[in-house]
């Protein structure tokens, strides 16, 4: 199992149980079992896939479509092939060529569980899984809405965002980043797929541009956040409360906030950056409660 | 330097040469040099996709596109397109983890290039890019079509296609296929692609469901006689001839087409297909000649 988010005020929690339970579903609905032949390739992708996870940028999309009425039945399946596309780019990162990690949110990763070649084939079969639901005209009536989830998403995972970025990650083992760059890193590596979850509920909804831009400012901080409580944590959290390799990061030699600025200034870097995620919110005024609970919460997590 | 196709009239050879040509100023744009910290991924795209190969997607993007006077502005980005989901099956599929090839085209592959990392992260972004490319307004103005193109594709080249059929390619190492789970294999592995770089001209020239389907079904034809021949150049072709490893699918104890019916055989069923892949092309007429002239070349080709 995989360790459940602490210290979320009880509203806050029982709005990440949802679209847990709601996001689960529609990827059961997506990503059946099957007794074809090649089965184990689907097995794999649902073990990636299904086995627990945050699930902060469905969370993201859901919550920022909300904001503009979205059909939910619409944002859950875009809200899956975003966490189709977070769970390939994790299973790629765990293999040996990679990170080399064994455990992920409490269970064996992908390769473990089947092998490298299978994960490498679930990976990409899941990448090109989301942009065939992105596609698909039951996420939108509208073509031009489609289009522009798919171009968008592309742009956001390709060199020029989570991939470039986690080849700048594995660079960063041989040499050494000055901070610039490391944030850098961090915005193409998960900066860029939870902007473009926030900024899918603003597309979904054909929010105007204003909103738009407030929604992906605060999706930038808030991955920046993340990110740096993620190396805080990483440092001092516990291998049974992140249900990963603990250490890892900072085994490997990388470059990350904690071993650049230290601990304490990257405590204070993480708050400065959810107090300004908080702000850029103001547009919404009180409808967007949930999403600035959320960012509250990354200081206080512990997986 | 990648061998040059041989045994094919002066006249399909050079429309062969004038695509390649396109295709490569096409990858060149879409695919730029960088001097970004993160070069080295661009630099492992560039190889994986402007060293060589036969273009042979791209060659049935562009003359389906013909057969609707498509603009061959557009026609060559859905071309590179195709080509670029060509290039990162192959990046993948050369891995250790995979097929474990050292050499590609006469040259080496990424992983032995760069390592396995770079090479499973240029795929990645390789498959992304396609998808970028397809979705943008410059491939076409109709969001309708850009949306018809992305989805087909991916539909074309996930689970239910290329990725599903190397996961079958990989479990038949272990165990023997029939005739039947072969043939599904290699629909599935190549034949997709095929169909779709097929198709993709019809969908961009709005072609009748009829014409769509005829040219499918040549695709999907030609997609196994150029399987079969394959398999047949894999146990008779010289490494020099084919620019790759010899035997090497006979080595693995992969069944194939030859190893299944028997290299005479497989030459008749070689020649049956292309019959029936030129037949399927009728309703065009003398505009089809280029795509027929394909079919027989696939016959005699070397390499």
């Amino acid at each position: 199992m995989a360790p459940s988010p602490r210290d979320a005020s009880p509203s806050l929690q029982q709005a990440m149980d949802d679209v847990t339970n709601d996001v689960n579903r529609t990827i059961e609905r997506l990503l059946p079992e099957t007794d074809l032949a090649e089965a184990q390739l689907y097995k794999a992708m649902r073990h990636g896939t299904l086995s627990g996870g945050k699930r902060l940028r469905p969370f993201l999309v859901l919550q920022s479509a909300k904001l503009f009425n979205v059909d939910p039945l619409r944002s859950r399946r875009v809200a899956a092939a975003v966490e189709f596309i977070h769970a390939y780019s994790l299973i790629h990162d765990d293999l040996p060529a990679m990170d080399d990690a064994s455990l992920r949110r409490g269970e064996p990763t992908v390769h473990k569980m089947y092998d490298d070649a299978t994960a490498i084939l679930a990976g990409d079969a899941l990448l090109t899984l989301a942009f065939e639901v992105m596609s698909d005209s039951e996420t939108h009536e509208d073509p031009r809405v489609r289009c522009e989830l798919v171009h968008k998403l592309a742009r956001a995972v390709g060199a020029g965002g989570m991939v470039g970025g986690q080849m700048l990650d594995l660079i960063g083992e041989q040499q050494a980043f000055d901070l610039g760059t490391i944030s850098r890193l961090q915005r193409m590596k998960t900066g860029r797929l939870m902007a473009f979850s926030c900024e899918a509920g603003a597309i979904l909804g054909k929010g105007s541009e204003n909103l738009r831009r407030a929604l992906c400012n605060y999706a930038h901080d808030l991955g920046l956040a993340f990110q740096v409580t993620d190396d805080i944590l990483d440092v001092e959290g516990t291998e049974e409360e992140t249900g990963k390799d603990h250490g890892h990061d900072a085994q490997a030699g990388k470059a990350t906030f904690v071993s650049t600025m230290g601990i304490e200034q990257a405590r204070t870097r993480a708050e400065m950056l959810v107090e300004q995620a908080v702000r850029h919110l103001a547009p919404f005024g009180n409808r967007a409660e949930t999403l600035k609970e959320l960012a509250r919460y990354v200081l206080s997590r512990r997986a």
